[in-house]
């Protein structure tokens, strides 16, 4: 008999909470591993994350917790990165596992805004995993349906697609669906672009602009992610599948998104400073938005990828959103 | 100096409303033809429309109101019609004009249920009006937004790009963009199609499912549309252009869409009957639904078009709505 295959979630936020969910459908046994004391005591004694998903129960008999992610890194076969992008640098930093034999998964809504790199690239680079054990779990999925058990479904991409389909079958339950794919890059550049357009549908409603208007900024994205997506990794792919529109869709169109909230109050004059202190947080799409813009080249500058562009000028140039906005609308049909 | 040309809006709903408005931007006069007499004496008097976008106030002197469909057929140059599937195939058995040297413009959302044709194709065949001479105007846009004033983008189309950018000088303003296309068949469809999903996803709000499940039925039903279209009328068109995907969206995550709310009644459990009777109307896409069935072949029945086939079996069939949706969240992904 073999050796089950061990699975670890690295992170501790709602989509972090809701993965561990869905192994622990199938699986004797999930790592997790999370930095905070506080929310792995919280966690052994209530049974569950006192700051995200609370109402989802754990039976912690079935979890092995810690807050080493070195001992959890050694732990896993199948390591779960699902940490916001702007920590995982540092978190990353900790890590002194021999990684030749261990399966790399991203679940991070972003890119490292330190060195420019996705997750995996990070791993590749700094601990030479092969591209074939480097995989990405993507939605569209919000972690509170998961919490409901509400029909969801997940594209996990690997260029092995029978560790895809492995992966896959971990996740899968009465309430996931999964598919897999071997477009990791262009899903995981589509999870960070989600986020800039979801930052840029808020600032339209912050606005004023309306549900029509809305409608014709999400046809124009889902244009600009294909166009910048096919630029930086040509292959076949289909971006009306649910990893890439449904992705873009459930974010853009969702009323509780952090980075379309923050959006929304940029639209109404907050500046990015007092938004992101009144939301207490930074959306990812922030980040996402500079390190899109860092690898557009010159001559994509000239209007290819208007929404990206207009999005970075209002965050990091400081242009007026209403006067950026009615260029925008000029260039998008 | 040439006579300038003559438009008149046949109809008198909201879209209709909408339209006259736009047209009264730039004309300076607008014909427009309702059956109700009550309606045109209300809009002579009060200067709106009592029943549809009441808020929207016309100057009377701009308007050329009629009760008579012929003499409005005979005064106009370009005749747009916004009259709901339903009624127009017998409003159209009135018409006794000439209409060799007319502009048909359909801003019907859908199929006339008696033959089965389009309202251009009903012109072509009962009038001998060339293709040419055929138009059509598709969203996305909410009447209700228009109203309002609020951005809106149109797209006309028309086999002669020359009459369709025509049609868009007379309908653009400072709040409505507008492109043209050659694809008058597809964005007909496209037009029809979109309710049925709109339907389709109230059906799902009904029976419970969520966001997550709502972005993975629009990027199927995206796919889907252009299947059934392509099939149709093969060009070349990008189906995320915002007279297909825009105008899928704006409607399928509308709450104030009555196809959706149509839907939504049926997933809670009531009746064809009782849905239509609560609502007080048919919803359009109620029509459009057995419309597009009736034009499915039989290769595309096993799973093609598998939203279309589900909500036709549950509209026209009788089938559960629960059990139904359950196998169709099988064929999506």
């Amino acid at each position: 008999m073999s050796t089950p295959i061990k699975y670890a979630v690295f992170g501790s936020g709602s989509w972090a909470t809701a993965i561990v969910k869905m192994l622990c459908e199938n699986l004797d046994e999930v790592g997790w591993y999370m930095r905070s004391v506080y929310i792995k005591e919280h966690l052994l004694k209530e049974q569950h994350n006192p700051s995200y998903l609370s109402s989802v129960e754990f039976k912690t008999s079935q979890l092995k917790i810690s807050n080493d992610i070195n001992e959890m890194a050694t732990y896993a076969d199948v390591l779960i990165f699902v940490i916001p992008s702007a920590f995982i640098h540092d978190e990353l930093l900790k890590l002194e596992v021999d990684f030749k034999d261990k399966i790399i998964v991203s679940a991070v809504k972003g890119i490292m805004p330190e060195t420019g790199k996705l997750v995996g690239e990070h791993f590749h680079d700094i601990y030479g995993v092969s591209y074939d054990n480097i995989a990405v779990i993507s939605g569209p999925c919000h972690a509170e349906e998961v919490a409901l058990e509400r029909l969801s479904y997940l594209t996990i991409a690997c260029a092995d697609e029978t560790k895809a389909a492995q992966i896959a079958k971990a996740l899968a339950s009465s309430y996931i669906k999964t598919s897999t794919s071997d477009d990791v890059i262009g899903i995981e550049y589509a999870v960070m672009l989600k986020n800039i357009y979801a930052i840029a549908a808020g600032i339209a409603h912050g606005l004023g602009y309306g549900d029509n208007f809305q409608s014709v900024l999400m046809s124009n994205a889902i244009r600009e992610m294909k166009r910048f997506i096919k630029k930086r990794h040509k292959m076949k792919r289909n971006i009306n599948d649910s990893a890439y529109l449904g992705d873009l869709l459930v974010t853009g169109y969702s009323l509780f998104s952090r980075n379309r909230m923050f959006g929304n109050m940029i639209g109404k004059g907050y500046t990015v400073k007092s938004a992101q202190m009144e939301m207490n947080m930074v959306a990812e799409g922030y980040y996402a938005t500079k390190s899109a813009y860092d690898l557009i080249e010159k001559d994509e500058r000239k209007g290819k990828l208007p929404i990206i562009t207009a999005t970075y000028a209002i965050l990091y140039e400081g242009k007026d959103p209403k006067r950026t906005f009615q260029k925008l609308t000029e260039k998008l049909d």
